[in-house]
């Protein structure tokens, strides 16, 4: 019975009370400011009521449309469409618009002179073709022979598809590609609030799809992206990305507080460029990359055109960020901010038992020795 | 001496002994309640005593099997394999299963007029063929001609690839798709944890893999899954689904409790249409995409074939959160427990100074004014 | 007045002074140890004063360099190029590397007997060639007609694209494959910290790059690294995965701690096979998929060449950890610091009350009873 009688007994600690205005003062200062740096901060301006999610479920479907004007080496006129400049096809969240391509044609598997603006393969005799270092930068692997490409010069021979592309032959450059436009339908979900919504708004009509363009006060809920505005905004150089290629990037941000209305959960969208950084150095600037259509001759002989395709690659990455009232980091933090208002007492402790008029008094009350 | 002896003294505060049965069972009670959220909650359900990783490492390697038939518009049989409907074809975790196309053959370049089904491109004379808007909706660039289509019909002249694409032309669409098979092998790293595991089980045989379906329930680790129960899961009709097309996401999770056996760390398939949301409006339905196939001609002119297909696109995303025991979340959250039974304290003593019978008692003992 | 009076009041606990040599040691020392293991662990070596940040934009460009060789059925030798064994060619973050390919010519559609060497499509009667499981394995829809391959065997009858693959028909297999090398440019940013970074040093020189390939010590800022030396890395063996295919990934890690100097934040490369979960069976080895070149009879008929391809598939994947001092954190974790420290008063108070000289006494003082 002792026992149960103890075991419910309260004890509070016995306090000492300390009328001095300085102190009192000192006190309440100290608490509203540690109040205030939790309510405002904390839990008003980091929201730290609520829980918070990045990983975010993204399906993103795009279509590039217009069309761009190729002058060939003929003079004639080739117009582009998707099916030409589009690589991948799929419509997915990477793609590449190709602008301009350096096509060799007619290849087919043999032996054949260098390409004879590469200094580095002209050659006197055999011996100056042998290959030296590891990495392969020519058109072929080298037969070891030097060969008589025209009656006044003489290259290594390679074999591999001839005849190899020249590199400074004509670059087909499309024109008119500022005006394509690339509409892009992304639908996001966070798992954890089992939130689903897309850049599409529910109001939007056919007619409007197909006469706006996207700008970020003008027209923000419009899905179509200019070429040129693109890069604009990502700050570039269009004649020099449609010459030499680039990797832009698409962000799309969805920062949403799920205690607002769903309204308030839109997407932003910035443009950056992406391969920024390496650009600040000579090294390996653009973007291009090589493939090939292959055709058949026939009698069976295989033959390809190859092309150098130098263009514009296109990222869209969606990242996103949800977040809602729960009730576990709303009792932590306040716990931690009862907790720190505590931390208040120490320096007011501090200050009454050293820097007070009457301080040896106050110590005395307060300590008592065993 | 006197400096040490101060530095190795112990305070402890002086303690008021409540006796009251009231406030030392409701003291024990607040008690109870906090010990009782932190380790019912905050310990056994949140686990707060482990670290939690969602970083995931993920390889995703895919491989459709099956056949489909198309109906030619000449009444001949087509079938297709895995070759013709995949695109593209490297076995990754976006692909798309190429399920309606329709087929315009042997395009070259060149002048012709429109698709004469698109009212928008009818034409009395030469000034109804302005391009008009910025957002070029036809099948090449406007010439600025009103040409005779037929004995009836004037269309607007194009350049590009001719002849246009039909709009309401035969469709070719695949049957049988029901049947194709998607076999998917998906590795996993937690790299905090340096934990690796697939979805493939070690003691699955050549014989099982090759007979069986994925079923939740049935069969949850057999890594077939046959296209029309994606389909359904996903909560899609399938026939329209192939006509016109649409993004389903597979989603393969990974929620492994690494303080448990390896056996419980098991992937979880779920199954959405992607572009789902934007479904809701009637913009922009299903998902398509055109490419082509190019040809030459023996005299060496490019021609091509091209195609818009309606298509499936799958996406497989993985994601995973592994938690396992940690010392310093541990730590951290039992001190935040044993602070938080300090605020009981703080309501039982305003209880007692203020509710309690003899509550001027009480605060007699417990201040003392200096 | 009074109320304003009693409101600035200071109260602070009393306090009983133990001057015990025991319990001052053992108090001091249990302080010593909690503010050793926030000030070491927490602070020092977990740096619980900064925001992390694992949010990640990344771009990756990829170009692949060298020349591979192939040894054709009929004896002669082929030099593979980048546009002949790259798939897809847009140089992204995953591609494959087509190493070895089982190829069959000129398919048309049409009927045809199966694969000779699938002892499942043998037949002696029509009543063998009904479709038995769900999964399709053959090469084409089985017609249910029993048809002579050659004057001693009989095989089923397909329709699809004759004649069908031949599984062990020549392989033609890329040599020189070790040579080839992969220029990896990567451009990362941290948004929350607005900190960009890529993996060419501002420094590099195009001679340099030219001759460098990478190494972890001796060039861990060349861009360039060997297929070799990638497949050696990751602990497999080359020839095996040029025959059979695989999946390696190369991982990117960006752990940049702010506080410090920009030089300090470098790329960490490391090298895995991402299917090596799945080699413990012995299901589904390898990595392959089937892709089909179209061409066109002069009359207008569609055949193709159909390519199995075995390749290894990498997958380039960037993962970044930025940490920087922030005020918040550094808050939260001093106040949980110096609650902790009250934590060993708990202790030393049941030291104190219970197994010390003197206890009874030591009750007595702090203890006072209403």
């Amino acid at each position: 019975m002792g026992f149960v009688m103890d075991f419910f007994t309260y004890e509070t600690p016995k306090s000492v009370v300390v009328k001095s205005w300085t102190i009192g003062i000192i006190n309440r200062l100290l608490q509203l400011l540690i109040i205030l740096y939790f309510v405002g901060w904390v839990f008003l301006h980091e929201k730290a009521y609520q829980t918070k999610e990045t990983t975010i479920e993204s399906s993103v479907i795009t279509k590039v449309k217009g069309f761009g004007r190729l002058r060939l080496s003929n003079g004639s006129v080739k117009v582009m469409d998707v099916a030409d400049y589009i690589s991948p096809p799929q419509g997915g969240a990477m793609f590449c618009i190709i602008t301009a391509t350096r096509v060799t044609k007619n290849q087919v598997q043999g032996f054949c002179p260098e390409d004879p603006t590469a200094d580095k393969f002209r050659c006197g005799n055999d011996s100056d073709c042998r290959d030296q270092g590891t990495h392969q930068v020519g058109n072929g692997i080298l037969t070891g022979r030097c060969v008589q490409f025209n009656s006044s010069l003489q290259m290594c021979e390679v074999q591999g598809w001839c005849p190899v592309e020249v590199d400074n032959s004509h670059k087909e450059v499309m024109t008119d590609a500022e005006n394509l436009t690339i509409f892009i339908k992304n639908s996001i979900r966070f798992p954890l609030f089992d939130f689903a919504k897309g850049n599409i708004v529910p109001d939007i009509t056919k007619d409007y799809i197909q006469s706006c363009n996207y700008h970020r006060d003008r027209a923000p809920f419009c899905p179509i992206f200019r070429l040129r505005d693109i890069v604009t905004w990502a700050n570039q150089d269009f004649n020099t990305l449609v010459q030499k290629g680039g990797a832009l990037g698409i962000k799309i941000e969805w920062i949403c507080d799920l205690d607002k209305t769903e309204d308030k959960c839109v997407p932003r969208f910035s443009f950056h460029r992406l391969d920024k950084v390496s650009e600040s150095n000579t090294v390996s600037r653009g973007y291009n990359f090589r493939y090939a259509r292959f055709y058949r001759y026939p009698n069976g002989t295989e033959y390809r055109t190859l092309m150098k395709a130098h263009g514009i690659r296109i990222d869209i990455m969606v990242y996103g960020k949800a977040s809602r009232f729960d009730i576990i980091p709303t009792v932590i933090n306040m716990v931690t901010a009862f907790t720190s208002i505590g931390v208040g007492a120490v320096i007011c402790d501090l200050i009454l038992l050293n820097f007070l008029k009457g301080a040896e008094k106050y110590k005395a009350s307060k300590f008592e020795e065993v």
